[in-house]
């Protein structure tokens, strides 16, 4: 059984608590929404790194016919690189079969912090929230902890209402978990804002940024609630989906 | 006029942001409680220090006669102390026209860290919210932040719910200022708890704690809102009431 849920607002705060037997990283807008879409479309692994020369390496370090150079800076495409950080640009026809080295602002800084203790990681989104309370609560005994990615070291309302929509599927599918005032937070958050979800996604700060570099599109997407069943799990370096 | 509302929800985060024109401190359970009713029953001023060894040095400095010992470590009064962190322990037949060193395990130290930049710095409670929010409103242009204490490093509850209570109390009175994703999860929690905030606050780890201690009175009585008209503002090291 899950003994306790935690949320680290910002990636900053990880290292405040004791390591977790699992961890969750949460970037709405738009890391692990993408690495949900992606993996949904077939992709066959998500390579995290955090700059985009180290893409490149990866790249070149597999080949250029199987990896796709994938992440955003300032929200839009790097030079020379094959795709943004935007879910609508991760079809089937484009990334199945696929690997993809992305590189994006937060959220994959967040997923190689989260990792740095040796718990199991998993990638969290509205998209996939349900399917990864289930197996958290399938796979891992012990302190849960999620971790909001945030924008550029501060809280992203998104990120914080995601992880409050994860604390509560984890207290209606199990047990006597018991929240820490961190995710007793994020749970009353999202519960005060479930019925509008959508509208409290797109008031956030980045979300506004977003529109305004002609993101509306994504920010929609993204603000979905349980509509895919997978959950995207990292392990050595390389996000794959949990089977 | 305030130009924008930012929310620390621990001390660790304060250097993450640009400093402020003014910040808020808030240790609803208990210090900045405590501070505000001994202001308002007469108290001097108060030295907050970091450590026991350094409150005895403040009464070796000003005088036996003047100053009194006041903290807590691990909730209860300090050995050789005249006073615990509760504030039923400071009423005016006590505190009138004392100097009071006091240290705490979370709120004084926080003052100290949100000190650093030079900015206005205040003591926020439920007890003095709305004064607080005149106070800043009324002294001062450009951005601030609210500073919540925690609980030895993690967020708590109480303060996060004092800190949306703040923003809620600006946006009222206040023109438009424009609140940071952490603010608006901030007022978006204090406002779905407004009308039972006296169970929000006693369901938090720390009064949960307190209870357990003994200090049940105590959880009660912080969570009053707006009784105290005091405005407790540390300069130069002491804490005196804003006139």
């Amino acid at each position: 059984m899950i003994r306790s849920v935690d949320v680290a607002v910002v990636p900053a705060l990880i290292g405040a608590r004791p390591p977790a037997a699992a961890a969750v990283v949460i970037d709405v807008l738009r890391a692990t929404s993408t690495i949900a879409v992606a993996l949904a479309n077939g992709a066959t692994s998500i390579i995290p790194v955090r700059e985009p020369g180290d893409a490149i390496a990866v790249r070149n370090r597999i080949g250029r016919d199987r990896v796709l150079l994938c992440g955003e800076r300032n929200s839009r495409l790097i030079a020379g690189f094959d795709l943004d950080n935007s879910p609508a640009s991760y079809p089937a026809e484009v990334v199945a079969g696929k690997t993809l080295a992305l590189t994006t602002t937060n959220g994959t800084r967040a997923l190689l912090e989260a990792a740095r203790d040796g718990a199991s990681v998993y990638c969290g989104a509205l998209l996939n929230r349900r399917a990864v309370a289930r197996a958290l609560l399938a796979g891992h005994t012990g302190d849960v902890l999620l971790v909001c990615a945030g924008n550029e070291g501060t809280l992203s309302l998104e990120d914080l209402l995601c992880a409050g929509a994860i604390v509560a599927a984890l207290g209606r599918d199990g047990a006597a978990i018991e929240p820490s005032d961190a995710a007793r937070a994020a749970m009353s958050l999202f519960e005060g804002h479930a019925k509008r979800l959508t509208t409290a996604i797109a008031s956030s700060t980045h979300a506004r940024a977003l529109r305004d570099a002609g993101f509306a599109a994504d920010v929609a997407a993204c603000a979905e609630l349980d509509v895919l069943d997978v959950v995207p799990v990292y392990r050595e370096g390389i996000v794959t989906a949990l089977r």
